[in-house]
């Protein structure tokens, strides 16, 4: 079942910008791809947040998983996220449907503490929705801990590809009565939430709020 | 949060081989990472299935996708999956738990038919168990018209990583009576199976098995 082969038709690139943004509010990680010093390809998984125009990574300052990246040499940040398992009238014509983009740039270091500020209390409230009213705002030894980097979203700075669609209409004579064609959405929840040991406390409703709430992948 | 720091205490680099089959077996795709002719980092999303000490790949023998992987170049390949958002007693020490695999090596390209054939009857059948005892073989044309690549493991070529564990203790004193943390699950599920035009078939076996079982990321 190729993805590319199955989705040359009804998979769509797009340049709106709605739609790359729609994704990527959607999810929380991506794999972050770059160059070591000595030509090979590196990746590593990240959580995220878009603000606006650029997206927001961040890391420990002590870890090295971001010091190739941190260092101005060239990135590209992918998202994906499966939407459906396509079941064709054969193995060959099964596929997924997906959303993709691919953002690729240089990433800049935040150094002003109060931007740095800014990305992770908009990080953990876009994760956990009004969860920085409920606790204490970040330090500036917290911030300190911390690489923060911005990838720039421009025009031309990114691709957009996404297969949204039913299984594709069989090209040989088959009997429609004996052939199930179709598609299996994936679907993603937040479960019941489980206590740390060293908390007491009531669900906050920060959390209780995500019940019932779609999840990302 | 973020997701290195929290993680270099409860996360766990592992060379357990069974844990990453164990990840690779659950999902379906992953990120390819190669670096192009001009040195920059090029990243696409793809299915896969594990067979035994290598990892299959395919795309179309007409899209570019993979015509630079395939070319021997040196390739990073990533599969992550997040379990559970992980809600600390502040924003800083909020992160996720995870399961992480990245294996590097060499693609190399499946020439033999039989050795394809396998390939792609594997891949439907792990995506949907059964699937190939409902539908015809693939037939030489579908195998001539897709590039299949395998990426060898072998026991220095891959690194595990995840983080399974609650909310860290807080390194302050605090009120525990009044501040909650934990863990939140992200649950995955098949949807309803949505039937194609085309198709007025009842539900297949392989479909119908689905249903209650988790679904992939």
């Amino acid at each position: 079942m190729p993805l590319d082969r199955l989705t040359r038709k009804p998979d769509r690139g797009s340049t709106d910008r709605s739609r790359l943004d729609a994704l990527l509010d959607s999810q929380f990680w991506g794999t972050l791809a770059t160059v070591s010093d000595d030509g090979e390809p590196w990746v590593v998984p990240l959580l995220y947040v878009r603000d606006s125009d650029r997206l927001l990574l961040h890391g420990s300052s002590g870890a090295g998983a971001l010091r190739q990246a941190a260092s101005g040499v060239p990135v590209a940040f992918s998202v994906t996220v499966m939407d459906a398992l396509v079941v064709g009238y054969n193995g060959f014509d099964s596929s997924a449907n997906y959303r993709s983009a691919v953002l690729r740039g240089t990433l800049v270091a935040l150094r002003d503490p109060a931007d740095k500020a800014r990305l992770f209390d908009r990080l953990t409230d876009t994760l956990i929705p009004g969860r920085m009213g409920e606790v204490a705002a970040h330090t500036a030894k917290e911030l300190a801990a911390t690489i923060a980097l911005a990838l720039p979203i421009t025009p031309d700075s990114w691709i957009y590809k996404e297969r949204q669609a039913q299984a594709s209409d069989p090209d040989i004579e088959l009997d429609a009565e004996m052939t199930w064609g179709g598609v299996v959405p994936i679907e993603r929840r937040w479960g019941q939430p489980e206590r740390a040991p060293w908390s007491r406390a009531e669900l906050p409703a920060s959390v209780v709020r995500l019940q019932g709430q779609d999840a990302p992948a």
